[in-house]
This record gives C-alpha cells, structure tokens and sequence, in this order.
C-alpha cells in the first residue's frame, strides 16, 4: 500500500494548492516512480502539480497511454501540444495511435509542422515492425567533418536525440556510411576526420523486419542502438537497447501465454477486463473439449474390454496423461530454443534420434513404476500391458511434442501458439488408443 | 550450412598458413561472428589466426566457456596468461570458475597481481547474484573534479572500462556518491564541478541481490549500467545493460522450462547430452504417475456407478483434461504476471474474485457444449450431470491454478516451478472425484 499511501498525501497538498511541498514530497523519485504515483491521482490534480515540473514530458511519457489519453483530454489544446510536442518521438506516436480520429484532429494542427510529419510517418508502419518501435530522435554526423566538429553537431543534438553515445554517418541521401561512438569521439584527436574513425557497414535493421528479429539483433551484438534503413538503404531511425528489453520481455510473456494456451494479451493481466480474460482463454478451453472427444470414441470403441477390465479405468488417466506431459515437455524445450535462435529448421533429425532415446529412457523408468502399481492392483498380465503402453505412449508423445513446433514454424505459424494444448490433445488421444488396443490384445473380453 | 562452408574455408587458409587470405575472410565481420566461426575450428588451428588478431580477447571472450576452456588449454602459459589478461573482468572470471583446480593454479601465477586479487574477489560472490553477474571495469570519478579533469580521467580509463558512458562519483571510502553520465558532461562547461551536475543517490543494487531483480531494475529505469554496491554502501562494481538483457532472457526460458515440467537447465538444448535431457526431464513424469493415481482411487472408489454406466467413461479425459486445461491457463497468465513484477501478493484477493467470475463463464460456456454432446450419447440426466461437472471442475480447476503461484511465492519457491505440472495433477484427481461423485448422485447404480 506504500505507493497507494503517497499518491494520497500528495494529492492532498496538491488540493490545498501546497506544489512546494508536494514537489519536494517527489522530488528525489525517478521519473518513472514519480509517472506510478501521479497516475494514482485524478488526472486534473496530477496536471497542476506535472505542468510545474522541469521533466514533465519525461515523466508523462511513462504513463500508460490510457492514463496519457486521460490526461491529454483534459488540458487545454495549446498545453497539450506543448506537453505532446515534448515527448520523445516514438512514446509521442504511440500516444497518437490510441487517440481517435477527433482526438487526432484537435491535437494535429496544434504541434510544429515537423512533428506533424513526424507522426505521420512513424504512425504509418504497422505494428511489430521495426519501424513501429523505433524513434526519430537520433544524432547524425558527416563523414567530411573533424572529431571537433562532431562534437559541437553532437552538443546541438544531445537537448533532442535519445542517445548520443552513437552516432550515425550518412551522406546527402541520408544513406547510412557508418556509425561512430562517443567513447572513440573523445579519445580522438580533435582534427582527425569521421571518415577515419567510422566503423563501416554497421549492423543494421530494415524498416520492416519483425520486431523480434531486432531485440534478437540487439541482444546478440550488444548495442547500446540498433540504426533502422529503408529500403534506400538511408537511416530512418533508431531502436534503442532499452525499448529492445521491453519487446524481448513482451515477446516472452506472449511465447509463454500461448504455450499455456492463452492468446497473446496486450497489457498487464492486473488490468486485463473479464471479457478480455475469458476471450483470450475460452478458444483453447473450446477447442480441447473436442480434442478430447476423440480420447472418448477410442474409449467407446473398446467398451467391452473396458466392462471386462474395469481395473484398465483405474490406470486411465495415468497412462493419457503421461503421454501429454512428456509431449509438452518435448515441446517447451522445442518453442523456447526456436524462440532464442539456439536451434533451427536444419536441426531437427539430428534432434529428432536423440529425443527417440531419451522418450525411450524415459518411458522405460515409468514403465516399471506403473507395472509395479499394475502388479498390486491386477496381476501380471495388467502389468505387461501397462508397461508396454508405457513405452509407446510416451515415446509417441514426445516425438509429437518435439515435432509440431518444427511443423508449425516451418508452415509458417509462431511455435507457441498452441503447441502444449495441440500436442496434450494429440498424444492423449493417441495413448488411449494405444493403451486400450494393447490391452484389448492381452486381456479377455469377458 | 553457412558458418560450416566458411568455417572449412578457413581453416583450409590457416593450414596452408595463409595468414593474410584468413584474416581478409573474416574481416569484415564482427567479433560474435567471427568467434562462431573459429568456434567450429580445431582450437590450435583457430588459435593461430585469433593470436593475430587486434581484437583476440574480444573474440576470445564470445567463444562457449567450453571452447575457451578448451582452446586455454592448448596454449602455451605465458599466451594463455596475456589472452586471459586481456579479457573483461566478468568474463575472465567466469572462465576461471569453470577451471579445475589445476588449471586454475596453472594460471593464476601467470597473471598480474591486480587481475589475481580481482578473480578471488569476483568468484567469491554466490551464482545467480548481483556479484557474480557485474563487472569490475568501470569508470570512476571523484565529486571535486572539474569537467576538464573528469574528460581527461575518462579518456585514461576508456581503453579498460566497459563503458564509460555513465561514471560513477566515489569518495576516499569508495562509497557511491552519485552518477554523472558523458552526456552531461560534454554539455557542461569545462570548469564545472561533478558535484554539481551529478545524479545523486543513484539506482544501485546491492552485491548480493537476485540477478533476476537486477536485470528488472535495468529495465525498469533504462539504464545503460547498474552500480552495484557492498553492505557499506561502496561501489564494487557495474551490471552493464547486454549482460541485463541476457538474464532477463535465461530467466524467460528457465520460467518457460519450469512452467512445462522441465527442470532448470543450464546452456544450449542444441548441446545438451541425452543424460541431462532425461534427469532434467524424469522428476516431473515420475511425479505425475503419483499424482494420476490420486485420479485412480476416485475411480476405484465409484467403481459401481461406473461399470452400470460405462457412457461416464467416454466423457471421462474430457472433463478431467478441461479442469487441468482452465487451472494451467490461470497458473501460466499468474506465474508470468509475476516473474515482470505486474502483479504482487496483495493482489491475490482481489484477482481471486475475478477468477473465479471469468471461471464460471468458461465453465458454463463449455458446460453447453458437453451437454449437447451428452445428450446425444447419453440421455438429458447425463448431460445435467456432465454441465454440472464441467462448471464445477472448471471453476476449482481455475482458483487452484491462480492461488498455487502465490502460494509457491509466499513460501518462497520459484511460482514456475512445477506449477502447471502440479495443477494439472491436482485438477484432475479433483475433477475426477467431481465429477463420479456427482454422476452418482444422479445416476443409478445398477
């Protein structure tokens, strides 16, 4: 309740119109804390104490954009410009993207003509693109100028770029030539030229490539900024390490969600909707419910062994299961690997044998438990069946587990969605097939 | 079969000792790159190239620790001191604990007596803490420098420091007094005190902190580094942002292992032996053979109702699978909610009154479906008993894969560990009891 306490104290001050000591209450707190305390308060208290802030664009662009929306509609046009127009530009096209059209029409003829354009541009790239995560504000030099002359572009820039520690070489056509760091700036001779001290061909990313494949790209090479190129090849923006974290985190909890069979979710579970809740859950749950049918007409289709065993019902839901588990162990090994980069397409026979064997391993170190069971509850014919459905199940639920992701990937699908709730379906079924097939060998009908 | 085809082009021109046609192939790459493709070279060929290369430490320090442990090996103790030397702090540590203990006094001597004292000191601290995850190359400065001096102070500590984009002001105690990034400081006039531009009382974390809280607190406040201090409040060390992001990404696929039944696993899928995929895998199958047998005595229990009628049979996985199914969904969107910190313990009151409404929708949802189906197999008592079932089973399944994690989290376990395997487990003996219990109720016993 510490934040929730706070949030009261200030908006108490506020109300009494104290901003000295509700300033000072915050004024040791980063921006972000300071953006979770305000976005407790009503939106038009929170703005009397924010307008006075020397931060307060900063501070505003680490609101939710529900709470930015909330906000913004509440100001005066020209102050929401002015705060809008301070924002950095990437957060400030997010905020765009959730206005709607009347929103956008107020708010458009009030800010500078280059940020007009400026939203424009980066609002017309869809979403889980490079070009929908990166932003406008970066530094760029030439490579004709001197390392003091770099320097003086690069004090005129600082008050605006995201990051100053890169900087990006382009020529006329804004082609990207090369990308120089601050670090090797300031051990440089004053005279020396860009073009000298430039690493060439930097590593970079088109306008339109997945957005995992850039947080992936600035992972791997560890970058403080990826640079983003059109198809020109010019530089068009920049994504920098810290919004690369953020997707890398959210494409986690997507991979995640959807290996659990839920739907990828925007927004934090705490204020997810229970509509939102029970749509993004209800099509798995739907779905299963005829996967498992087929688990019910193997059943009936063995119903007179099932009435002159009844001892095989005990052993049931022990033998299905174990068939899914081992498939959706499989199968989380498989999506997370294909998620990191740590196997490919050209993996998988080779994966393929040793998965056989260790299914093998496996199965077999569960058969003896189960026929041990098996033994007790019936005799040793039960055991026998009970062992070699063992085997079989969860042999060909692993090699289900480990292959669907494979399959999926390469039709073109993401291996998560779906794979744990598919591959629990399949291999049920499948082990009620097995194990009531071989136990219809073995035992008497009647 | 890229990096192979190149790989085998290189060592061809390494054996041949052609130095100069190796070293053009590789020079446009960089130095992730470059240790992939030595990585898949014999060690002492790969060596003779890498011993030529500006950047070999670099190289050196992406290679696999196996590879470098391997490559270490061959070389003679003089080389192997100079390349270790020339590694970053972190990664020269986390070689040297990977050493046995022959090794390791094999090299220690050969190293320069800061590089001996700063090992000890880092491979003391605890796997998985702030200590073990930081590096010691950092760049500091004190709070009476002008900006001239801290420029000039920077510039002698570039070559060796990880970044020098953010220093850290310390005193004659080394205690962490504030920040000041290069930013600032290029900005700032040359005659002005650090003192006064500096950040103070700067983010920082504690040495023995939880990695996965460091890597939160990086991304929480967008940080390029991390200072991480000792119980006296001295600066010991930096968590730069690219190891952050790699923990935030090992933590990500140890949550998605968990949360599939499959134990922590330390490196690759790609390189892990059949022995570790079956002891990493066989905990959790054996597990849940137990936990099936609680499903297995319910049945025992009703066997009457069953064997008078065996339609209960057919629906049985069907609505054993959709209480595991509903209870795994809840556990997967909780046990990720709070690995990122969206939601925290007190909250748990307030999510359980939501669960338990989205619950009930699903469940009635799903109940018409297998009501219909009932109806068409059995008669309308059965489907009254299957939608009742189905309601019930959903809802228990539901509560008890939302409260597990927090209860896991409160007696301090890992909530990824085990808590859809667990679930799954409990649901389904719950759903099985459910569900004959109420078919008894409803339905005749002969």
């Amino acid at each position: 309740m510490h934040n929730e306490a706070f949030a009261l104290r200030l908006s108490n001050a506020i109300e009494q119109q104290d901003f000295e000591q509700a300033a000072s209450q915050i004024e040791t707190l980063r921006p972000i804390d300071t953006a979770d305390i305000l976005a407790l308060i009503n939106p038009t208290l929170a703005w009397q104490l924010l307008q006075r802030l020397p931060n307060r664009s900063t501070i505003f662009s680490y609101f939710d954009v529900d709470a930015q929306v909330a906000m913004a509609l509440k100001l005066p046009r020209e102050q929401m410009a002015k705060l809008v127009g301070e924002m950095p530009a990437d957060e400030r096209t997010d905020l765009y993207k959730s206005l709607d059209q009347e929103q956008r029409d107020a708010l458009l003829p009030a800010l500078a003509q280059a940020q007009r354009e400026d939203i424009r541009r980066l609002a017309a790239y869809e979403e889980r693109t490079a070009g929908a995560l990166m932003t406008s504000d970066y530094a760029t030099l030439s490579a004709q100028m001197t390392v003091n002359q770099a320097l003086e572009a690069l004090r005129l820039e600082a008050p605006d770029a995201e990051t100053i520690y890169h900087a990006y070489v382009i020529d006329a056509a804004r082609k990207l030539q090369g990308v120089v760091s601050l670090r090797v700036l300031i051990l440089a001779a004053p005279e020396q030229l860009i073009s000298d001290l430039m690493v060439n061909d930097p590593v970079s990313c088109n306008v339109n490539d997945d957005q995992e494949d850039v947080a992936k790209m600035v992972a791997r090479y560890d970058l403080i900024a990826l640079p983003i190129i059109d198809e020109m090849g010019a530089l068009v923006g920049i994504v920098t390490h810290d919004d690369a974290m953020d997707v890398a985190s959210d494409e986690a909890t997507d991979d995640f969600h959807k290996s659990g069979g839920v739907s990828t979710m925007v927004g934090r579970l705490k204020d997810a909707s229970i509509t939102v809740l029970y749509r993004k859950r209800v099509f798995w749950l739907v779905f299963l419910i005829f996967g498992n049918l087929l688990s019910g007409f193997s059943i009936a289709n063995f119903e007179e062994v099932i009435a002159a065993n009844l001892v095989l019902v005990f052993f049931l839901p022990l033998l299905v299961d174990s068939g899914g588990n081992a498939g959706s162990q499989s199968a989380t090994l498989m999506v997370r690997a294909l998620a990191t980069g740590d196997v490919v397409m050209r993996d998988w026979f080779s994966l393929l044998g040793r998965e056989a064997l260790v299914a093998l391993l496996l199965g077999a170190t569960m058969a003896v438990a189960v026929a041990a069971i098996g033994y007790v509850r019936g005799d040793a014919i039960v055991a026998l069946v009970l062992a070699l459905s063992m085997v079989s199940v969860v042999l060909i639920g692993s090699v289900i587990g480990m292959s669907l992701p494979f399959i999926l990937n390469k039709l073109g699908f993401d291996p998560a969605t779906a794979s744990a709730p598919l591959i629990t379906s399949i291999s049920d079924a499948s082990g009620v097939l097995i194990y009531l097939f071989i136990a219809s060998k073995f035992l008497a009908i009647s």
